[in-house]
């Protein structure tokens, strides 16, 4: 577990407007966003609760008529107040300028909006024990069709599983079929997993998936642009799916339709510049038909197994997300036994001997001398039920 | 069913030398094609059946003894001319410079040998009423692993019939499997099928597909290099595949595991520059790995549909086969209306307006009228069960 870091940390002013205004407009709404820019949350947000001018020659945002702003934003702000004086003890409220501030979101300033949503978000509610930003640097979207086939939710469920075990978060909707299946088979190996609602982080929706919400919140973590007690609509599905492209390294789509909102994750993570991915299924199966196309067209990359996408996302990272450089640092002291050993490491579990030097491609008394090594050097455990990452590691190699 | 052409012809010396050659020595053996390019079959063939000097400065083939070339070329001249004075009267022998030569196996003098096997063959034994080259304009092949599954039959089948019937002639190997399917898939719809095979035309290999290779020899057409009478080895099969790509714009593999022949297939239709195509399958059928793997690395275009493989086909068509030009004059002569009906309407079997006009994507009633109009300039036929290409119109596309 790794404990939020709030330095440098996000006036409190600007946190409760960014709250506010996140109540006042649905999410992603991107005039909101370039007024947030342009003259800052706090005084958008006063401007919007008093119907004062703006100052200098900017005109009143034309979007909102000056009564009914000054109405929604006085009982936005009077929620975002109370939601901050009482959140619930188990959410929090974070922004831009937090340690856990998850950079890569705001790549969505950056690129044209997709369906007229397309901001980065003003600011996350977050659910469980882990840091976003740690979780981001080394993460994959798996996503599909809500009417999954049982091949399709097998393939999920696994690919889901082996990119976990190699350390890499699963990050996916909730929804049924494909979604809940990429969370399951992470949390079966114990791997981490990140849920990004369109409802608030209290809400349970599906129902069904209660149990399985409960427990990411314990494991993983439950991201939302939305305030406690929100519903989902279509137009949060849509600005949701943006989130989870721009949070992931990749996307990587199993089963979808032609007009699955899956291709529309697809869509924005090409837009971002992120691994687009798609797995292929029989050619006679509608659920297979999105993918295929996407593949066909040159939009996604096709992969089969978890270590092609973990390859995928890897190349990318290299290249593109400066910030990972930091997560060389802990490796770049280790020789390249060392290095691949820690690399073939699983997050949580312990894990026997023969397993790592079959992950990392070494010989097992080659990994067994290795594992002495790292031992020594405070970097692995040894458990009843084999070797994994010391925490100190793990924490390292998440916060990079 | 269109007439063999003799005109210009091959001269009966050459007819013969070829012949004994490719009895004397395995199927797309580099060096002899050499030797023949530089100094022709007659006098390569009198040189090894006498050992005289070649002539020049030219070097006894170093691959061949003295002796031995004298006794097997003797041997081989004697069965040519038996074979050529008594062929089974389903069987004919064509070579290079016959009308129904498939000037398109001619690329493969053009490129690197894989596996030592790659020169154009010295001639091809023939069996069944079509003219090769014609058949050969349109065509796809359709290969994959003789282990197949359901899935697999079913979709080499369905992609089969779908080409079929735009006028695609369909080539395979006749093998258990995919190929088999692809051949009955054609046969079904009454479209024309070509089976390359690994050993003598007359010979039923393998044995449960007598009847299926005797239809193709009724209703297709089978092709192979080898004399009457033999049977198949791997470095025959190794060069079959090399025609099956040569005589095709474009080869599908629907079904191979990584080390399945269907990928050697696959692999000169890339070096010959025709199109590479893969159907996709469930990703945790071993079945499908080496078609998937050979997308992802780029090596083949990923297809679904009939429909995209003949867009594929016909995009490079288009492109590079010169002799591809022949078929528009019959089509220049038409409208867009007249031009997409011909296009719509199946080899054989007479088909419905509707259908027609579905294909044609075109109203029902400007079809109609459309037909009529072709049907005055003798270019369609109205059966009981519909409207097809004439037989003059059919030859004509056919021929080019």
């Amino acid at each position: 577990m790794t404990a939020v870091t709030a330095a440098p940390g996000c006036e409190p002013a600007d946190r409760l407007a960014r709250l506010a205004l996140s109540i006042f407009e649905e999410p992603g709404d991107p005039q909101l966003a370039e007024y947030v820019r342009d003259v800052g949350a706090v005084r958008l947000r006063h401007v919007l609760a008093t119907g004062e001018r703006l100052g200098g020659n900017r005109p009143w945002p034309p979007r909102w008529s000056r009564d009914d702003a000054k109405a929604a934003m006085g009982a936005a702000t009077d929620k975002a107040q109370g939601l901050l004086d009482a959140t619930p003890r188990t959410l929090r409220w974070i922004c831009p300028g937090d340690g856990e501030w998850p950079i890569a979101v705001d790549d969505l300033d950056h690129v044209s909006p997709l369906s007229g949503r397309g901001a980065a978000p003003l600011g996350l509610w977050m659910r469980g024990p882990h840091d976003l930003r740690a979780l981001a640097i080394r993460s994959v979207a798996i996503v599909g069709s809500r009417a999954a086939t049982s091949y399709g939710s097998q393939v999920a469920g696994d690919l889901a599983a082996e990119v976990a075990e190699r350390r890499v978060t699963v990050v996916s909707g909730a929804a049924y079929g494909i979604d809940s299946a990429a969370h399951r088979g992470a949390l079966a190996v114990d791997g981490i997993t990140v849920a990004v609602l369109a409802c608030g982080g209290d809400v349970a929706y599906p129902r069904a998936h209660e149990s399985m919400l409960a427990r990411i919140a314990t494991d993983g973590l439950i991201v939302t642009e939305l305030a406690p007690g929100s519903t989902p609509t279509r137009l949060r599905f849509l600005a949701r799916n943006r989130l989870i492209a721009a949070l992931t390294s990749g996307t990587v789509v199993v089963e979808a339709a032609w007009r699955s909102g899956a291709l529309n994750t697809a869509n924005w993570a090409g837009s971002l510049g992120r691994v687009t991915m798609g797995v292929p299924g029989p050619v006679i199966s509608s659920t297979s038909n999105g993918v295929h196309r996407l593949i066909r067209d040159g939009g996604a990359e096709l992969v089969t197994t978890g270590a092609e996408i973990a390859e995928s996302i890897a190349a990318l990272g290299a290249e593109t997300c400066s910030w990972v450089q930091g997560e060389h640092r802990l490796l770049d002291d280790l020789d390249d036994s060392g290095r691949q050993v820690m690399e073939a490491l699983p997050v949580r579990r312990a894990c026997a001997v023969n397993r790592i030097a079959e992950s990392a491609r070494r010989p097992a008394e080659d990994v067994a001398a290795t594992l002495g090594r790292l031992l020594l050097a405070g970097l692995v455990e040894r458990t009843g039920e084999g070797w994994r990452l010391s925490a100190h590691a793990a924490g390292e190699l998440r916060r990079a």
